[in-house]
């Protein structure tokens, strides 16, 4: 029988990816430079920001934040571009609160995105080309969230070594957004995993490339999966209980809102309450990559 | 004192586009083939289809509707990116009716996206780009709804010749999307009008390229305005009525709702209550100046 009531604390990992960038960066003697930039000046944005600082002080990365009118976004996206010593930018979002954010999220470049959410890198990862060059010495970004996700699994030894590290399980993730639940699903699912992607719409099955629908619901999505991974931004949500789940399942939320009842404890092999801490190690990591990529010869 | 009650028809004015586009299609002999992908296979996407489909018909422009599942779309669209018969592609939207759809828009290249909503497009019409190359002999593609709305505005006399042809014209305009609103004020606003651009956030203020947030709400935007033009998708939309209107003003409806009380008749030079016909009008004159700027030599 299978371990159970393991409480993984993201803090305690991103500890050890800030070490990592922290000792390449002091070996290689790296002046790296990450902007954000904010237009909002409180809640969830300003706090992400902090964080960022916090996580950059840990990495050894500098940090400058940028407080700017909305309307000035795209044109300080344009002069952050040109700038030689800016290795990477991050917009806290919302900037429109609408569809007008999509547009910005394409105007930075994507050597510079360490977020990994401009549709350069969303084509890489839907197609899974993981690398930017043809020699393969360069590899690809991931989005931070959904691959702070993974690291998170990893821990949990859901994941076995070699081609297919998630070949035979069955994962359940109810949040299908663009920036964390559709790429996620399909990180998974090329990494050998069956995967239900549930949203308010329905329900997708995921195996590799190939993307169905199904009329698999929440009952059976829940009873079957190995992990059930949630994000799910709605107290609506009828949180996910101990009577729904298979023994030993690893459940995960990702939602800044609570989306598994308690008693999970009791039933879940390993349980991690929340990402955040993880995602901002991930940007240093990202930022890293991308430095590596394509500023350190200075392209 | 102007002219009042002119009721302008979008009808007889596309049949004049068609009129243009099937002239040059037959003295050149060109083959131009478009193709419309749609997911859902009824409600107003389906009735887009059956109005592109006469719209290919009276400008001898050949039709192919591709019903595919919602699935196939990302594939499809690499397929026609690769035909050589297939010169202009058009997705019926919505597809997944989430941000996913984002994505899509800029999944197909922006040689074939004959109604100018990609990125590419997108980027042009924003930094007042008017050409695609440098000699300046490849006019870019402006999306289809703005597009037919200038055109229609055009046919109320509003516009003068001459390098700012709406300059010292006050516009108002009620609707901030992406797909209309957004790019209608900066087009606007390049043609010399000062605009407001009011949606349920607030009030901007466009003047050619600059813009700033304004403190101007509905009541002075309406009374101000020397055109008002509305896109307003819900019946909590209080309708514009002559009371709030200038004498004289040229009113214009895009929403497939009412959102003119039928008084403003009495007080409104022109009115025009609906731009659908027009809009895909529009579609074939930029599918053949698809075909003209990217296709006609083999590229």
């Amino acid at each position: 029988m299978k371990k159970k009531n393991i409480k993984i604390d993201p803090t305690r990992l991103a500890q050890k990816y800030y070490e990592e960038v922290r000792q390449e960066v002091e070996k290689q003697k790296l002046k790296l430079k990450l902007v954000g930039l904010l237009t909002e000046h409180s809640g969830p944005s300003k706090t992400y920001a902090t964080y960022t600082r916090r996580g950059c002080e840990a990495a050894g990365i500098d940090f400058d934040l940028w407080e700017i009118s909305r309307l000035k976004v795209e044109d300080t996206l344009d002069e952050l571009d040109r700038r030689k010593d800016v290795h990477g930018v991050i917009v806290y979002y919302p900037v429109f609160a609408s569809e007008q954010d999509h547009y910005i999220r394409d105007l930075l470049s994507f050597k510079k995105d360490v977020e990994g959410l401009n549709s350069y890198w969303a084509r890489k990862l839907y197609h899974n080309e993981r690398f930017v060059d043809q020699e393969k010495t360069k590899k690809a970004i991931l989005p931070c969230t959904p691959l702070a996700i993974l690291k998170l699994l990893s821990e949990t030894g859901v994941a076995k070594s070699g081609e297919k590290p998630l070949g035979s399980q069955v994962i359940s993730i109810f949040n299908r957004s663009e920036i964390v639940g559709r790429p996620l699903a399909s990180m998974l699912a090329n990494d050998g995993a069956k995967v239900y992607s549930i949203d308010i719409h329905g329900t997708l099955e995921v195996n590799g490339p190939e993307i169905k629908e199904s009329p698999v619901e929440r009952p059976q999505a829940l009873s079957e999966a190995d992990v059930i991974i949630t994000g799910v931004p709605t107290r609506e949500f009828k949180l996910v209980s101990a009577s729904e789940i298979k023994e030993g399942a690893v459940c995960l939320n990702f939602s800044t809102l609570k989306n598994f009842n308690k008693d999970i404890m009791g039933k879940a092999s390993h349980f991690v309450p929340r990402v955040g801490p993880m995602t901002i190690a991930m940007v240093m990591r990202n930022t890293l990559r991308l430095y590596q990529n394509f500023h350190s010869s200075g392209l």
